[in-house]
């Protein structure tokens, strides 16, 4: 029970930590007018194992707030799910599916092209081409977590920009499920046949429509029953375990967690008890998506910025190359759809955070020998760079506009 | 990040049928007129590795199953702690007290001379005498816990018997830690001092002391700025940062984790920011305590019950008989305050369960070697038993009487 001594409190030292951490800097950041997350994401540098060393990097804590942060994240996947309106998604689908498509095609090749023509000299001519393939990957990924709570913060969700760049930022899972697949194909040493790439989209698109359809006949129904137990908390409850039983099972299907959060979220607004899910879900996502944010954030090895370092200059021009293409690729995105009316800088701006999904893809690169530490750097370096900016940039750019009437949080 | 594939997926749908499980149990326990507990209790014997096997009782699922338990217990004794009036606790003062050393002195003689003389059969004339000590020790517990889920789903934690259960069992987890202490010691072949048990026992009354003298002058003041911040759910989740902060605390003090985190409720019940903490941990606690009571549930071995294994009828009759014992003795100290009014049979059986906290003194004795295999298996059977009996009969003796008006916690 108690087999390691202290190892649960030095847990909770850590938790406390990182929740105190999280509130001060989040004040801080809206202080000065910037939004909360960008708080957080900072507070997780200064308490990561680079900076003041209270998160570790591995061991014991290290996997359980790995397991918390994942559930902040699918908490808070599963509210934008809640959130989302399918007919109100549906009309901007078309716009959706273009900015998402063109802000994967874009950037990777962006990301390929200037990995294998500047010169870094970070690995040898034969492993170049591979590497510059996950260069390009991890440039085409968006972190919806990141923008969904600038947006969140701003009581912007629901307005017409909101919902082309959170249902471009889904597409993009579904995309990044597929290149991910590829990649770690390549990452293996194989060849990854287009049947087999087609399949993997297919199910990622599937699983989504499936549940949907089927969750929003079943889950009315169901709980109007729940609605009438008489045990305490079941409605909220219930809701959180369809939550993470959607999720794992997105996962065995061959999709990702945050789908299925995201899908059980979509399926949980048809039902009568909406309010009271929104309600009493919130608390909870309050305490774990910190957690998230915060651990993205302890990601970064601040030494990376030090040019002072052997290489550190070039590392960190490279990087800046790199991060500009970032922002670039995924900004054009947004002005690739003529047909519809809508501020296309900041739906560009909203799909460049590459927050958590950058740092998979870095990870799988790293892991398999393709990626050197130096170009792992750099991929962590644009993470944190395009992480960093989008939030303060979509601050300013939804500044002068009043927020949309429907369906925003309250303060 | 993802290093072993479907690890999260598992988990999450071990949450899932947690949680699930949980609520349909919960609410079969509602509607036979049985505290919801109950059913939580079941559902982990039923969820456990010995019954369907959704819960594994080791790996990284269990680890992190455990570490969310835990979160649980303690949210649950903040949740306490804010509930807790010291003014109204102090007026019951010596009742509790007394209740809770004849509720240690009558089960540990009772353990010990019961193990020291029945033929059982399970160890060596050498370790007897220690394994009585064990014995005895695992009957002191009392599971503050889940004597205090039944009050609060009766609400009768404001009644003055609800008081009284509360106090000694907070001095019980006092008296615990020293027996803890001096058991151990014996565990490890040592033999512990007068002296250091004495320094043990003050340090885990100073920690309650100083903690609730500092904090109540601290906290007010610290959350009137608290409620100024402009940052979302600053209060609730800064509330649990001092729930978990103190509950570490607590631990590396000397003291017990859950007592670091009702001194957090007391000390935080005393703000202007309380029916805010209130209202927004109450949400966190309805997901996470669940966790605790199934946990807690799934470490019996249903094939304990098989009075057909070998040995299995004798060993169900040694464990009943200890039961009983482990019952008359907490029930005893009920009727062991002469000076004041109260219902003694009530307070006696709130005193009965010991929930988590006998089971951790089974496993260090088990650890140790000290207690056998089957003298683990009656010790586990004796607090499963206590356990399970104390929530129907808590209910049917406070069935007649109405809730007290004060304090009481919401349907």
């Amino acid at each position: 029970m108690d087999a390691a001594p202290h190892a649960v409190s030095t847990f909770l030292f850590v938790l406390a930590g990182i929740l105190l951490g999280a509130k001060l800097l989040g004040e801080l950041a809206e202080r000065i007018g910037q939004p909360a997350v960008l708080g957080e994401l900072l507070a997780g540098v200064l308490l990561g194992s680079s900076a003041l060393g209270l998160i570790p990097a591995s061991g014991p804590t290290a996997d359980v707030l790995a397991i918390l942060a994942e559930l902040g994240v699918l908490v808070l996947l599963f509210e934008i799910g809640l959130e989302t309106d399918l007919r109100e998604m549906r009309k901007v689908g078309a716009s959706a599916m273009t900015v998402a498509a063109v802000g994967v095609v874009l950037p990777f090749l962006g990301g390929y092209l200037y990995w294998s023509h500047i010169p870094h000299g970070t690995e040898s001519p034969d492993t170049l081409h591979a590497a510059a393939i996950f260069i390009g990957a991890a440039l085409c990924a968006t972190s919806v977590g990141i923008t969904a709570r600038v947006l969140s913060d701003l009581a912007r969700l629901g307005s017409i920009e909101g919902r082309i760049i959170i249902g471009a930022a889904v597409i993009d899972d579904v995309l990044g499920l597929v290149i991910l697949t590829v990649v770690s194909g390549i990452a293996a040493g194989g060849v990854v046949s287009p049947l087999v790439t087609g399949k993997i989209f297919a199910v990622a698109v599937g699983f989504l429509v499936v549940a949907i359809a089927v969750g929003g006949w079943v889950a009315p129904r169901m709980f109007r029953s729940v609605a009438r137990m008489k045990v305490q908390h079941a409605v909220p409850v219930l809701a959180l375990a369809i939550c993470f039983a959607l999720a794992a099972l997105a996962d065995r299907a061959g999709s990702a967690l945050i789908m299925g959060a995201f899908a059980a979220g979509v399926i949980l607004a048809r039902t009568d008890q909406y309010h009271a899910i929104v309600e009493r879900v919130r608390p909870v996502g309050a305490l774990l998506t910190p957690i998230f944010f915060v651990s993205v954030g302890s990601a970064l090895d601040i030494h990376l910025l030090d040019p002072t370092r052997p290489g550190g200059a070039k590392l960190l021009l490279v990087a800046f190359g790199l991060t500009v293409l970032a922002i670039l690729g995924k900004v054009a995105a947004g002005f690739s759809v003529p047909w519809a009316r809508f501020r296309r800088l900041a739906v560009g701006v909203g799909m460049v955070p590459r927050g958590e999904v950058g740092l998979i893809f870095a990870d799988i690169g790293r892991r398999s020998g393709l990626l050197t530490d130096d170009a792992f750097s750099v991929v962590l370096l644009m993470v944190m760079g395009t992480t960093f900016v989008a939030p303060p940039l979509l601050k300013l750019l939804f500044r002068d506009h009043p927020p949309a009437p429907a369906a925003e949080q309250p303060a």
